[in-house]
């Protein structure tokens, strides 16, 4: 981290637009048989049959989402492939497919472009996902990521953000928080290095949150889990906002109101060690960190025997009447407004 | 063009990324029983029986692709739509969806984003094609817009850039160069309103150039005139980086080689009259110009009758034995190695 390895160089210009794709892709084999034609024409041509497909994309901005003084380029092409196959997971349908475009100045070698794909490769291939187009132009200023993700499901499958009723159960994967105390760790180490560029930053303490920010991982497992389980979630999102936002995405698309309990939301140690070091209130930070990329779910109480005690899921709350609003219940039994307060906002604080 | 009309201005700032997405795109009503869902959840659901999904994507970024200073936003949002159209129309498939991802930043005020919508929205519905999801987000400088496409054909009627064989007739849409020219005239205009900014430009000479380069239309008549006249391409690419640098694709890719006739290369009496002011060689800016939007491809000879006569096509070159080479023949009758100029080198004269 922080080191200039000084590597060798080669301007893209070298290359043009054709030979730059053609380099960045070459290694790329197609792996589903529903991916007919990939890079190579004017358009992919993707076949499927009797199945849904799912499409999402997201865009990425140098200086807005990431900093790449402390963002390895090859975690940034891996986050960034992350961030959307986790909105295909969330549709509890399976990825198949990306396109990746890209905008990057001329400050940048042809070997950081190497880097950033290397992360998008080693993805691809972790999470079988087919690499099938996309557009690499010059900026005027750093770099921007657009990936367009593509999934499919089975039609009776595929679950939406509005259909959570009444009692049913809120449902969280994994834990939630880590990558926001990440991020502010490698912030403050940032600080540090500038002061002192000789130092060298002791981060034991914070491999987990480190690693869920640089390095996230999309719940791939979770559909294939709900399928075994014999669970059908009634709504689903990914938690790129913040938990308490995404539940307020539920709540307000499905038209229901919620119970969320404080002592329920599932913290790793560091989050809460962290959180005291810094002085941070870790139920604030769950619930508004965000890039978690866990899944959020509501299931049917019927359904509650077949998730119990399992280990990838926590139930935090339950769904209420609209009317009841969306609420918060603390440690001390106090009913609190659940408000939406994203990353960005903690950002501005 | 170039007045300042002073209107209102909104902050994007009072909207929130989720309020400027849902202001964007309220008025959006999806039109094909292929979208099942649009925007609103983690991904976009398609559906479709028995036939083959394209996809393709493209980035245009401000200070790279366009200048503000001269392309109405409204034009630019059509554009940058047609450039994604096409490539779907380029594969004889029907465009019938578009995702539609924004980076800009602090400077551009509500407005501006809805002037781009508003071409956005025009190009959907002129081209009845969903837009069925995206992405808004802030830029540290200027607008990148990143737009994926999708599109469907019957599988047997897919054409790829690589069927080419010998004796096939190589054709062209509409006519070419005039995209270029247009941009010419553009600079030209800003040039004189950088000195004497009361001017007003007198572009009646130049209607059609410039209409071609602000508001370029894709084809999407050719597929359904090729289906009508029961003729299907060997081979097809859209004309966007420029005539020469297409037909070496199809070349390529195809592994054949070309005669392409100087004269029966289809130029508008505009694009002659402008070479003849500018000084420029029509030819080299028919080769070369690109962002034409027409398409290129390849018949057998056999369907030739088929064609024939049509106003929409131009017949204007024939493929040869990949060993041949990819030939220019001069209006007299000289032999010239064709080469791939596309419109950046052109700009870098």
């Amino acid at each position: 981290m922080f080191e200039d390895k000084n590597e060798q160089r080669t301007p893209l210009s070298e290359l043009g637009e054709f030979g730059l794709i053609q380099h960045l892709t070459s290694m790329v084999e197609l792996q589903h048989t529903s991916s007919i034609k990939g890079i190579g024409d004017d358009a992919a041509v993707l076949e499927f049959d009797k199945k849904q497909i799912l499409l999402t994309t997201d865009m990425l901005v140098e200086g807005v989402h990431f900093d790449l003084s402390y963002v390895p380029l090859k975690h940034l092409g891996y986050k960034s492939v992350m961030v959307n196959l986790s909105d295909v997971y969330a549709m509890n349908g399976n990825a198949t497919q990306i396109t990746v475009s890209i905008a990057v100045s001329n400050r940048f070698p042809l070997e950081a472009l190497e880097e950033l794909y290397e992360g998008i490769h080693l993805a691809c291939k972790k999470y079988n996902v087919d690499l099938i187009g996309g557009d690499t132009t010059s900026s005027t200023k750093g770099l921007i990521i657009s990936i367009t993700a593509i999934g499919e499901a089975d039609k009776e499958n595929v679950v939406y953000r509005n259909g959570a009723k009444p009692n049913d159960l809120l449902v969280v994967t994994g834990d939630v928080g880590a990558s926001y105390l990440g991020l502010q760790v490698l912030e403050r180490e940032k600080e540090v290095f500038k002061v002192n560029p000789n130092s060298q930053p002791d981060l034991n303490n914070y491999t987990y949150l480190i690693e869920r920010q640089l390095k996230p991982e999309a719940r791939k497992d979770i559909p294939q889990l709900l399928k075994a389980l014999e669970v059908k979630p009634t709504s689903m999102i990914d938690i790129s906002d913040g938990l308490s936002s995404e539940i307020i995405h539920i709540c307000t698309q499905s038209k229901v109101g919620c119970n969320l309990f404080e002592d329920k939301i599932p913290l790793d140690p560091q989050v809460i060690s962290t959180c005291e070091e810094f002085n941070l209130d870790s139920t604030t930070i769950a619930l508004s960190g965000g890039e978690d990329y866990e899944l959020l779910f509501t299931i049917a109480l019927d359904d509650f025997d077949k998730i119990k005690g399992n280990p990838n899921v926590t139930v935090i709350g339950h769904i209420t009447e609209e009317r009841d609003g969306k609420h918060l219940i603390t440690r001390v039994g106090q009913k609190v407004e659940l408000t939406a307060q994203g990353w960005n906002a903690l950002s501005n604080k």
